[in-house]
């Protein structure tokens, strides 16, 4: 009987949640967590590409943002969201969301260590760890993003 | 001379700021932020409103996020970004950046607060906390933001 209430409040919070997203809400959102984690990374790409200088401090400051944001992509991108708005995501994501939620992942796990080894400032270390941060970026790319 | 090289650089800085800051990219930008901080402020002001269950520890996860989006804003409203690209922020914003640039900082400093009582899931200091963040966000929409 518990579990029959359980799974009761599993199905009424899960309805809940899809009659709350609009398809055409969640691309408006997943597409502005986009452009804010691009905003804070191109910054860190001009200093690791010395097209402005490092700066330890500013560098930490946007690495941070962008750990905080790699994980509030993946509720972007719930069941029917494929179509509703202009959309760059493949059909793909919702055909195979297990390898899509483990790219994500990737993301928030190289993210989150880009932005503990800037707060060392060691900007070898940095250069190495943002390579790898990149490299997740691009495997979600190369696999979910339409051209 | 000191003086005069740190002016140089000064100046050379605020000019690759400016240039790499198209007005039209601002206002994408910082619509953005508030998409983000808007997607999460919601299921917290649904709790707080009683349409959906509290739950301590999502909204201590999107009060977190709030809190982090919050100084992500100024940023988005450099001189000249007015206009080039819809936007409902008004002209007095930048006739009166000092006192606008104040009602950003309380709201970074009501969301920090915010997001610090949360941890400690005390509903009804969250929901007076929750009212002071309202408070911020209103302020300034009643003087900055268009109808």
């Amino acid at each position: 009987m518990r579990l029959v209430s359980a799974l009761l409040i599993l199905l009424a919070t899960s309805q809940i949640a899809t009659a709350q997203t609009k398809p055409e809400d969640a691309i408006k959102y997943r597409k502005s967590v986009y452009t804010v984690l691009l905003w804070n990374w191109m910054p860190l790409n001009a200093m690791m590409r010395g097209r402005i200088p490092f700066d330890a401090d500013e560098f930490s400051r946007r690495a941070d943002r962008v750990a905080a944001l790699a994980p509030q992509l993946l509720e972007g991108f719930p069941p029917g969201s494929n179509e509703g708005a202009p959309t760059e995501a493949k059909a793909e994501i919702w055909t195979d969301f297990t390898d899509f939620s483990a790219k994500m992942k990737d993301l928030e796990t190289e993210s989150a260590a880009l932005a503990s080894i800037a707060k060392g400032g060691d900007e070898a270390a940095i250069k190495a760890q943002f390579a790898k941060t990149g490299g997740a970026c691009k495997a979600c790319h190369d696999k979910y993003k339409a051209e």
